[in-house]
């Protein structure tokens, strides 16, 4: 019943968002009453806590619907900056599970800028991913060439630039200094263009120590776990994690940070951009299998263009709740990874690994918003 | 209904084991009972021989029970050395077996340190595992780098160690000259940072001709096949196999290379640590592809890791038998590899392949020890 109220919404929506200028009148009466009734808008309609997330409701809003006259890359265009060699101890395939991810769940091009070295592996894992071996780390360039060949990097980076809806930085990184300078050059790069960026694993360890890189860029989201946030908070607020107030501190860290969007991954995901905070509780898995974050920060990316392309498309006369692009993103991906490992865990129970839970991330969004 | 009982059982123990000092004594009054009913004290309600352990319901209570408070690495963080040139004969794909097998049964993390040739192929078999290429072999080593370069590998592989609750040593390891001195220097690093190691394939080879490596280590467990043990009699109680006292023999082996837990593998898989003598013959296969001493090896691995984890957690209080992990290890990771191969059996017959039998590790856990 609620998926087809889902549906009904959606297609309303969407005739709306499908004008290139404001919607008509009564399509838009009629999004609201809708919005209104289905609670859409749905900070009071919480399970459990008064903070929780609509998370289905708004992972429905923000799902474009299908229309025979969109064509390849209007459902999203989402790079992965990760990949590298491993002798840093991170895995190639974080940046090929948020790659893939974004592809599963809808995204109709997915990039990845890796390593030489990390090209062929992360090529051999699928055929479906757009892979750019034209990230370069300290052992294989000389100090004389530096300059240049970061110049070079970064270009090569640039000129697709405009094409990507977001980025994801971080996944399989690396902490090697030339590669992080680089990618603090890309980052840059992205805030001009607006690109908004997703910052996850070693990207975190980047910009935990160049807030400026994010500092002031509300298109930036931060996607800490419980060891990042905990660096992220010493660094901040010059204090330890209260889980006392859990809530306050979220808030007070996005908004002292400036901007930017948190989500706390955790037992239940808490997420913030310094003006409200939200949380997704719902389904979940207690498997702690290696590679989940990777999952969702492909899966907040995608949802974050969604949200995005339709707030811009609808000119500020969309109602949707929260209304910040990023906090729904958030909302959407941590709802759809949770939902996706609660079907995986069903099925494989302890064996469940991370591969599984991507597998049932389609099935997951067609159970909560059907294609057709 | 011995599942049922099980899972109380195991509900029992969780709520003993969460506890971070001592547990209530109603607790632990019920454990008590709890185990003297349903036999966990087995020694003497065998299957037929008064050496057989009660398997199932030891890997039922070292099997950790799920908390949506756990985060990721807490189910446990295994690391293969192994995996080299083909050129030795050493097979890639155990060092792969053993690893995958460990995030199958339930491992958060799973490493694979190999040398440089192997990485991209066992990467290639998943993009679950952790894959450092770090080791080195002779034929591309100069005899004036060898100090450096050795140090260099060893300390690659320790500045991982803290972090690893077991490690696994031998899956197709090969016996380059260098690689194994460099072996050597991790095992002692693993046993200065009290890592339990298993023993494995041609890690057996090394220990046989340097016993000083585990001999005094309760931590070390070694897994040896029929030439495996042969050898290791021959060598160490200068005899040959007596299998009319095969029981005595393997107490006095293990006796003898001190402290060590063996695992010698058969029709019947007999468990030593020089103390007490056990058996675990239920289920198995009569096929005998190569690849599923692999997979018992990634097995012990996690289940020690679980059971040491129960038992530092319980601080004494936890009334299991046997009381030494290694030996839980052992017994729970063979019951479980039979099972499995069982299982595969059942479904492939003479077709059946490790990696069928690797597909069949979560269904026979579930089969044990229903998650939830």
């Amino acid at each position: 019943m609620i998926v087809k109220h889902g549906m009904n919404y959606l297609t309303v929506l969407n005739s709306a968002r499908n004008h290139k200028l404001a919607p008509p009148l009564a399509v838009l009466r009629r999004q609201q009453f809708l919005i209104r009734v289905l609670g859409v808008r749905g900070e009071n309609r919480m399970q459990g806590s008064k903070f929780e997330a609509d998370s289905d409701n708004i992972l429905r809003a923000i799902t474009p619907v299908f229309d025979p006259n969109r064509h390849k890359g209007q459902a999203g265009k989402i790079a992965v900056i990760g990949g590298c060699r491993e002798y840093t101890g991170a895995p190639y395939f974080a940046a090929y599970f948020a790659a893939i991810s974004a592809l599963k769940i809808g995204a109709d091009l997915s990039h990845v800028f890796c390593t030489k070295d990390a090209a062929p592996v992360i090529k051999s894992y699928s055929p479906e991913l757009i892979v750019h071996p034209v990230l370069e780390e300290s052992y294989s360039v000389g100090d004389r060439d530096k300059d240049h060949i970061s110049r070079r990097v970064v270009a090569e980076v640039d000129k697709w630039m405009e094409r990507f809806d977001c980025l994801v930085v971080g996944p399989g990184l690396g902490r090697d200094p030339f590669l992080l300078d680089c990618v603090s050059e890309i980052i840059k790069q992205a805030r001009q263009s607006n690109v908004p960026i997703i910052i996850d694993g070693d990207g975190l360890f980047l910009v935990t120590n160049n807030l400026g890189l994010v500092s002031g860029y509300p298109l930036a989201i931060l996607t800490p776990n419980v060891n990042e946030y905990k660096r992220l908070v010493q660094k901040v607020l010059n204090c330890e994690v209260n889980d006392q107030d859990a809530h306050g501190q979220l808030l007070s860290l996005a908004k002292q940070i400036g901007e930017v969007t948190i989500l706390r991954k955790g037992k239940c995901d808490l997420i913030s951009d310094g003006e409200i905070v939200k949380s997704v509780s719902n389904h979940g898995s207690p498997r702690r299998c290696g590679g989940q974050g990777d999952i969702l920060s492909g899966s907040v990316a995608v949802f974050l263009s969604w949200a995005r392309q339709l707030i811009l498309a609808d000119e500020g006369n969309l109602i949707i709740s929260p209304t910040n692009p990023t906090m729904l993103g958030c909302i959407a991906g941590s709802a759809l990874l949770r939902k996706a490992a609660s079907l995986a865990f069903e099925d494989r129970k302890r064996s469940t690994l991370t591969t599984d839970i991507i597998e049932c991330l389609g099935r997951s969004l067609e159970d909560i918003c059907p294609a057709c």
